[in-house]
């Protein structure tokens, strides 16, 4: 039994003010193109098929589209969960329906954990929930953190679960490499706790999604997809590919990646101005990809990112260093300047890379107003 | 054949602040019974299921609930068009699956203008639309209103008609009692430019939403169904209905109504204070229902809105009126008032019926600065 691991494709996500749903719509084609070549019995998609609650209407359309031609084109089963960034009750509506053409789509975790059997394999569709849902739902006081909560969910389901057939457990968490939780890399994560491997040992296998790289756990029966596509700068490094599985009847299983390759990638270029703009350096380029440049150069400079753009149009972000005498001791002026900026800097920083929008004088003056009430009611001014 | 005619439901609408949805899930569940004594061949849904374009989870949840024990529980086809309460995109979602269960949803409107079959009858499905968007998706740059818009839809939907058989239109548009629109009252519908009866003679019969009284139109072959329930107290003395229409398969057919009873009516009281709240008056009234409550005192009163509540606890709107010594001249002071509210007063009361937070002292100072910049703009101040 053949299935392909996906996840995280987070529909409608704006990078650095820039929707990414047309870079989106072109790598869906292709990963449709691989499901139509490699004719796997299920696709799995392990949460966050939006990057939002309401996501907008172009991405809605996209995925509505994307999984007609999946499911009933290309005849394929499909197994979905809600992530995080899904909204667990919008992204339900309909799911009843979907079932009869073997489209199993889990928005709420509810009280019924039987599995959904495509062809010998049993999938736990186990959504993103937060641990008082949990608690409410198992009617457990003791469920508080987001380990107690998937101890508790997968004790359900081992209560009817034969360990020799083939299980395969989909879940959207945050599951650490190690046994105990590590509270500064879940602090990178934004607040959802973390959970450890060992929940999982009943498993054959353990389709992820939340974290954005393949590799961000080496374990060899629980796996991250890793996200369609990089969403930001920490990601330049990752591959992005999706898995295939072959599966046995008693669980054991061979796994391959394939690629998914973005017409423009997201990387990032350090030089010096003049070095970037020279014609034999950028004519090796994809002078279209989304690009974090960081300058070398020293000194004032008049518009660099506006003759940064005439030669690569999609410059989202501009960095300087400054190299002193001593190369060991390199500093990063920017994350420095980071540190101290204002919460009008940060709001601003922020609106920026949620919105497509200017953030106006207007708009800056009437966030000015209200930090300053929070401050003065924080007694902080 | 025999369908039911229902619409606009509006689910998930505030009135008055008060979230409607529990009172809607007791209506729905009152028109799922009737669905399954009436045994109908379809139920048709003529837009506005919801009241927003993005609605409230609950009532997410509740549509899918309802649709889902008629069309797949009653084994009931359905058919359904967005109105312009709905947001077309995030409607669809899924429709391509519902198909195979007859459910037929149709949130935009497109270049198919081939009508679903069900047991003899053509329902011609044609959700709400902008001039504009008709404009561009039939490439006419003639359609500059309603009128224009829905005379090329209904020019394209007879290209392949057949006059001889059980035509049914499924619109939801403000159609006007006479031939020439109206502009006094188009202002009241919001905006909604309307459209002329002359336009529905193709079809034996049309199952209009967007007004909310069955008895907005006067036509044997044009028919509101009226909406769900009472939405606010300009509907206080309408009946409100669903409409079984049982057609013959060349169009003539026969139709009837059945009343479907909110537990809570919506209705407007007048009397003085002390009358309404002697208990020989209320003990034969329905306290729990939403009161619009008109007091005819003179001078001034203390709170005579909580002194009504600890009685009436559901009065949502509270006018004085004062009798005059010539009763022919009575004036509604609440009426005078709202003409000289300025913007900052009419945004306050736009708020308390759109949501269910206060509006504060910060919000007010927050809105009064966007006013009077818009204003100084304007060069009005």
């Amino acid at each position: 039994m053949k299935f392909i691991h996906t996840g995280d494709w987070h529909l409608g996500k704006l990078v650095h003010g820039m929707y990414m749903t047309e870079d989106q719509r072109e790598v869906l084609n292709q990963f449709v193109e691989l499901v139509a070549e490699e004719q796997p019995d299920a696709v799995v998609i392990a949460g966050d098929l939006y990057d939002r609650s309401v996501p907008p209407t172009d991405a809605v359309e996209l995925l509505d589209e994307v999984l007609f031609r999946i499911n009933v084109d290309l005849n394929t089963p499909v197994v979905a969960i809600a992530g995080n960034h899904d909204s667990a009750e919008r992204l339900s509506f309909g799911s009843s329906w979907y079932r009869h053409n073997h489209f199993y789509l889990t928005g709420k975790l509810s009280n019924n954990f039987q599995p959904v059997h495509i062809n010998g394999v049993n999938f736990y569709l186990v959504p993103y929930a937060e641990p008082g849902v949990v608690r409410h739902l198992l009617d457990d006081s003791s469920i508080h953190s987001h380990q107690d909560a998937m101890k508790a969910v997968i004790g359900k389901i081992e209560e009817n679960l034969n360990p020799n057939e083939a299980n395969v457990f989909v879940g959207h968490a945050f599951v650490l490499g190690g046994d105990s939780c590590d509270s500064e890399r879940t602090l990178s994560v934004g607040g959802s706790g973390c959970v450890t491997q060992d929940l999982f040992d009943p498993f054959a296998f353990t389709a992820l999604g939340h974290l954005h790289s393949p590799d961000a756990i080496r374990h060899d029966r629980i796996r991250y997809s890793g996200s369609l596509l990089k969403y930001s700068f920490s990601e330049a490094k990752q591959r992005k590919s999706v898995s295939i599985v072959e599966m046995n009847e008693n669980g054991t299983f061979n796994m391959r990646y394939r690629s998914l390759k973005p017409k423009q990638d997201m990387r990032e270029l350090e030089g010096h101005l003049e070095q970037l703009l020279d014609p034999s350096f950028y004519e090796k380029e994809n002078i279209h990809d989304y690009l974090k440049v960081t300058l070398l150069d020293d000194g004032a400079m008049i518009d660099p990112m506006g003759k940064l753009r005439q030669v690569f149009p999609n410059v989202l972000h501009l960095e300087r260093k400054i190299e002193s005498l001593d190369q060991k001791h390199k500093q990063n002026f920017t994350s420095i300047r980071e540190e101290k900026k204002t919460e009008l800097e940060l709001f601003e920083q922020f609106y920026k890379e949620m919105t497509t929008s200017e953030f106006t004088g207007d708009k800056r003056d009437l966030m000015a107003g209200v930090i300053n009430q929070v401050l003065k009611e924080e007694g902080q001014k």
